[in-house]
Order: structure tokens, then sequence, then C-alpha cells
């Protein structure tokens, strides 16, 4: 049997061989299927959201260093994210774990007591879900539902030509915090090393990787100021993930200002001390859980000042294609690893 | 540390310990949170169903007679068959999977493909998920929205004394399809059995195992005799396990009569060359996807008549407790086994 390795086809063009079936004779509530961040049914007055998050040990997280309350809290702020880069609020979380005989019922309980403090920073309610063994390893899925309206609904299909491209927060930290994380792992190997002692200086980027958050408090702010974005997704996997998808899916092309992406000093510094350009942590790293959007032009002067958010670039025609801008005015198309090329690298058995 | 073993707490005081954090300052819209197949959510007019199916590879399958298409099918049967005991109908679906490199472009496209036919049985739409890479074997969990009224929907905590217990189709095959599955394994072991050859013989109980139905169409018989049931739950750990949990969540006892509990003749047979008592493996076994209800006294002589649904025993009060009556009259209390015993034994790393 013709055997296709799915690097060899790319992550794109994966996803879309095997949903493509599924994507004729929709129920004609369905505003929004396969391809956002989350799903969209029209309820009538009113739409709901539906995401699913998972995290599996050994690719999304290790257990070296993280401590489980916190991956309980990271695996909701993962799903409120999804939920986030519609516009919309989430609302109910269901979470399934499967676990093996290395993990106790103290374990287990760090984990829902991680939940817990999310779903009670979130304001969501934990409504169900499943517990059962697995051969090896932790995997965890959460989905979540939420509402929006017609109103406030932002796709990742809606950025048009000469519209601001704007980011939240600052981007890399989590990368850096990662790395920072690994480092210590290589040096105490051998030792029991979960909980590897944190540097005051260092606790900026490690918390943006153990304990990230979703930006509700940033779509709070454009509602008050009342800007819809056109188009939203979250930074999960780098910037350059996040802006390429958005252009496919909007059929446009994007200009980023290379010196405008948001980093903070802590990664900086981290960065240099190893010897990791930070910007490539910004454009490729992931677990930012920060907001990618566009928004119309006239909103400019608003969306500078605004606290939280920075304007890195704008829209162009399709045809222009995706390109960063380097200070000199140079252009670099816009690439984004591909994840597969993480299946081969780190899911050989 | 303290470090309590799963399996000394036992499953249902393990996963209340989780989640009865969860079980105070629930929205005023939940109806049911935690603790039946699935969530309920008051939507105003109507209520809203929610679940979760997981099945992980080397726990709930085993790829070496497992075809992917048949995998896929059986996924969406059992996030189908959670809204059926809910006497609800499915209509959205959102599938993640983890794989690892070990599975090509094809494995993929294979199990996608039995989503595909039985989302088409089902009448369900997928909506989203995700794909992504696992270190090792195959993840997969589906989550499912449906709908009912208030007045179809039935809960696991609604039996009332003297009710009857009832059970769609017959159980214990897709048991014994296992096993005559796992002795093919054995006898072939160092070949490549990817799929084992099927005798006539044995068609019954392998599709049992390998392609299970949602019972979709007794719900619908039901519905037609205007039989509601006054608690559900569908039957995939065994009888044993749904009579109990029914028991608990109604705080009720039941008396089920050994020789009502509908067992296929292919099941006896296969049972006997195999020398397994069928009665335990209809007890004890999984993956039978058939709902087991109870119903209202009056209902006795429809329900006796009705194609695809038995009577096997009633509901007496709580003090009684739960048990099977033998035909001599006897009586032999119900147990189920614990599902962390296998947690111990086949999650060992």
């Amino acid at each position: 049997m013709k055997r296709t390795e799915i690097s060899a086809l790319g992550k794109v063009a994966f996803v879309e061989r095997l949903t493509e079936p599924f994507t004729t004779d929709l129920d004609s509530r369905i505003r929004q299927g396969i391809g956002d961040d989350a799903a969209v049914i029209d309820r009538g007055g009113w739409l709901e959201v539906v995401s699913q998050a998972t995290m599996l040990e050994g690719i999304d997280f290790d257990l070296t260093y993280t401590p489980l309350e916190h991956l309980g809290y990271k695996l909701v702020v993962a799903a409120v994210s999804n939920i986030c880069a519609m516009n919309a609020r989430a609302e109910y979380l269901t979470v399934s774990i499967g676990l093996s005989a290395r993990f106790s019922v103290e374990d287990a309980t760090a984990l829902y007591d991680g939940i817990k403090r999310a779903t009670d920073q979130y304001g969501l309610s934990l409504i169900g879900g499943n517990t059962s063994a697995s051969l090896t390893g932790l995997n965890l899925t959460a989905a979540v539902i939420g509402s929006t309206t017609d109103e406030e609904l932002t796709l990742r299909s809606g950025a048009r030509n000469k519209e601001l491209l704007c980011v939240t927060g600052n981007l890399g930290a989590a990368y850096l915090g990662l790395q920072l994380l690994e480092r210590e792992k290589r040096v105490l190997a051998g030792n029991d090393v979960s909980r590897p002692e944190i540097n005051e200086e260092h606790a900026y980027i490690l918390q943006r990787q153990l304990k990230p958050e979703a930006r509700v408090d940033v779509l709070r702010q454009l509602r008050e100021a009342k800007i819809r974005p056109t188009a939203m997704i979250d930074v999960t996997r780098g910037l350059a993930s996040a802006a390429l998808h958005l252009c496919r899916r909007s059929e446009v092309g994007v200009r980023i200002y290379l010196n405008r992406i948001p980093i903070a000093s802590q990664t900086f510094k981290m960065a240099e001390e190893m010897r990791i350009d930070p910007v490539v942590a910004a454009l490729n790293g992931g677990d930012d859980f920060e907001l990618l959007f566009t928004a119309p032009l006239d909103k400019h002067q608003e969306l500078l000042t605004m606290s939280g958010v920075d304007v890195i670039g704008h829209i162009v025609p399709a045809s222009e294609g995706a390109a960063l801008v380097t200070p000199d005015g140079g252009e670099i198309r816009l690439q984004a690893p591909d994840w597969t090329a993480r299946v081969e690298a780190e899911g050989a058995e």
C-alpha cells in the first residue's frame, strides 16, 4: 500500500485533505466549520462558538519541569484563547484526561486544582469530560463552548486590503521560557528536577511559558473603544504561522515591520544570553496566546494609544504576498515552520 | 510527597475527588453537570447536550487488528451513544487527533473516511477539531453537541422504585469479538496481521467489536410508542457497571434476572468455544453501546412486545441494594470491575 509521509504533504494540505469531504452538505446553521480557531453555530439571535484544545505529554509539555497545577491552568487558557480569537466569551468546558499508572491521586488533584483556578479566573463552568487509562503519559483534551453575536463575531477570513495588523502583548517570551527550562533540565539531568529553582530575573519568561493567560482583557478594551477587529487569530505557534493563516483565509497579503514586533526586555535579555535571535523566537516560537488581528485604517490613532496593543503592519493585496519589512526597507518572504517536521523529529518511535 | 494510587481510591471516589470543587457555583443554566453521559445546558426553550469520548491506542484499541476506517466510525458511535443516553439527538462533532510519525497520510485518510461514514449515518456535521503530533501512538477525542427538550431529556438519576429495567439489543458480543481478535493476534504473532481473515461464522461478534452502532433506532421506536424512559445510560463497560451507575445516581437498588439478559446465539457459541462465561461477558465486557433504561411499570406490555428491547429486571429501594437474581431465585450482589485496575494492569510504563 502506498505510504505518503505527512511531512511530505505539509500541514495545511494534510488537514485539507482530511477535512475536505466534510465541507459539503453542512447544516445551514453552521456559520463557520473547520478552518478557524473555533466553529460557529447560528442559534437564532446568538452565535454558539465551539473549540477543542489538546495537550500531549512529550510534545506539548514536559513534566520534568511543568508543575501539574500550571499544566491544568494552561490547558484551559489554550481552550479559552481559541474562543477569544473569535471575539467571543468562553462559558462551558469539558476536560478529558488519559493518564497512565505513573500518576497518583495527588498528581491528578494538582492538575484539577489548576483547571479550577483557570475556570475561576475566566468565569467558566466545568460541565463534563472523562477520565481514562492511558498506556503511556498524560493526554489532555479540553472542549470549550462560548457565545457571541453577529455584531462581534470575528473570523480569520475578514481581513481586507489596507487594514492595520495588530498584536496584543509581546511575543517570544514563552519560547525563551521553554528554552530556559530545557537548559535547566539538561544541566540537572539525572536528578529530580520537578521544580527547578526559579531565578527572579527569569520569572517573567518562565511565567509566560508555564502560566500564560488568554487575552480577554484586550477584547474588553477593544469593545469599550468600539473597535471591532475585522479578522483575528490567536498566536500559539508563532507570529509567522498566525499571520499566514490569517492571510490565507482572508485571501490577502501582509507587510509586517520587523522593528515593530513587540518583544519584552526580559525576552531580549534571555535571547542574548542563550544566543537566540529574539525576532525568530517571536516569529516561530509558541505558546504566546496573544491575539493577532486586523482593524480598519481609521482606527489607527486609537490603536496606537491603546495599552497592550501594537500596530505591527498592514494588509496588502494577495498578489503582493506576505513579507517582513526590515528597518532598511528590504522585504523578506514570511515563512512558518511546518509542525509536521516536528512530528518527524519528535514523534519517532 | 504522599502518593495515593488511583486504584486504592477506586474510580468513583477518584472522579468525585477531582470534580467535587466544580460542583458549586454552577451557572444557573446548567441543568446537568459532571456525572451523567453528557452535560445539559438550558438554552431557553431547548436543551443543549454536550459530551466527549476519548479513545487511546493500546488501551481502547489495538491497531494490529482494528482497521482505521472502523476506528473512526467507532469513535463517532461512542460520542453519539453518549448523546443517545440522554434521549437527545447528536448534531455537531469536533474531532481531535494526535498521531505519531508511524502514521501516514493514507492512514489518517482511512480514519477520516470512517468518521465521514459515521457522520453520514447519524446525520452529524463535523465542525472542527485539531490534528497534532503525538510522541507515541494514536489519541482520539471527539466532542459532540446535541439537543433535546424538557419533555424528552433522560438523566441517569430518574429511576424510581418498582420501575422496569430494560436494555436494547444484546450484550457481550463485542467482548467476545475482542477476545477472538486477541486470539488471532496471538496465533499470528510475528506476522503482519493488520486484517485477520474473518470467518463468516464470526462476522457478527467481530462487527459488534469493530463497527458498533449507536441505538438511535430504539430511541425513535420509544418516541413513537410514547414511552419516555425515566433514567438511561449507555452500556460501554458492561451491564454491571451501567446498572450500578444508574442505581447510584437515582439512589435506588435493582434486581436483574440473569436469564433475561439478552445474549446473541453467536455470542453463546463463541463463548463456549473460548470457555468464557457469556453472562460474565455481558456483565463485565465492554463496547456494546446498547442503552440501559428504566420505564414506568404500566409500560410493561408494550415493552415486552417491542423489538430490540428486553425487560431484564426492576428497580427496588436503595436499601435493598443491587443484585442479580438467579433462575432458582437466589441473589448475587452486583459488582463491577474497577477500570482503575485496568490502569494498573495495562498502563504500566
